[in-house]
């Protein structure tokens, strides 16, 4: 990451990319994140070292919520989810990321949060497998997606 | 609620406000919910039926985020909380809507989001309290707020 961002020494998100990238514009990177359960996680990290949503500029804040939107319908249309979760916690890493998550109804919380205790049997569904097969395709796909929409 | 708005005959949400109504517009409300463990919790209810974030127009969208970061700030700078937590997740009741939470570090979850398993000695820290306290007052100056910023 370039060093015109500004960064924090100790914060995980300034030090690394948070899982695997996918897409890294000057603004914002997208990663498909490590999470067994969710296979077609995707984060939305910010680059530099913002704390809340709205310390953004009007223009950032639009920029990121059209990329979060972009990423939604990628969930619901290439992953084929059954609804999609959207959410900016930073309670551990107060450095703004926004989690897109692909919701199965057969998946290991659903309908609760994925932050909920998971059911007893948890385990990855059939399409959730599907996902994980196709893991490489579709990152390919969104890579090509998010360079159409905001080449930098 | 006008029944210009599409709605759902079962759907909570379509049904009743979801909670103290702070401020209605003719595309959105903004509710004081019922949490007893976190009070200022707000909640953006989009007043049609809709399902996804993505489904709204452009326009409604940008509309929506704006009134998000607004009530993300009043979280910051009126209530004086931590850290603010946004997520729309829907997997009970399918009709969009924004949670806006008041995060403390002394709250019943914290760092975890509040939809983990609370801290076994949960209760309602002093800060919390002191909302609970000027319930009136900060829904009084919130309705203003929004008012000003659209008054529809």
């Amino acid at each position: 990451m370039s060093q015109a961002h500004s960064l924090v020494q100790d914060c995980p998100l300034c030090q690394s990319a948070g899982g695997q990238l996918v897409f890294e514009h000057s603004k914002f990177r997208v990663i498909w994140a490590d999470e067994p359960l969710y296979p077609g996680f995707l984060r939305l990290v910010w680059q530099s070292h913002v704390r809340e949503f709205s310390d953004l500029s009007d223009e950032d804040q639009l920029l990121c919520m059209r990329v979060v939107v972009l990423l939604e319908r990628f969930v619901l249309q290439e992953m084929k989810a059954d609804k999609v979760n959207l959410a900016t916690l930073g309670n551990v890493v107060a450095h703004l990321h926004w989690h897109v998550i692909p919701r199965f109804t057969d998946d290991a919380h659903f309908p609760a949060p994925v932050w909920a205790n998971a059911k007893p049997d948890a385990a990855l569904s059939f399409r959730q497998k599907s996902l994980l097969n196709r893991m490489q395709q579709l990152q390919q796909i969104l890579a090509e997606m998010l360079f159409e929409y905001c080449p930098d």
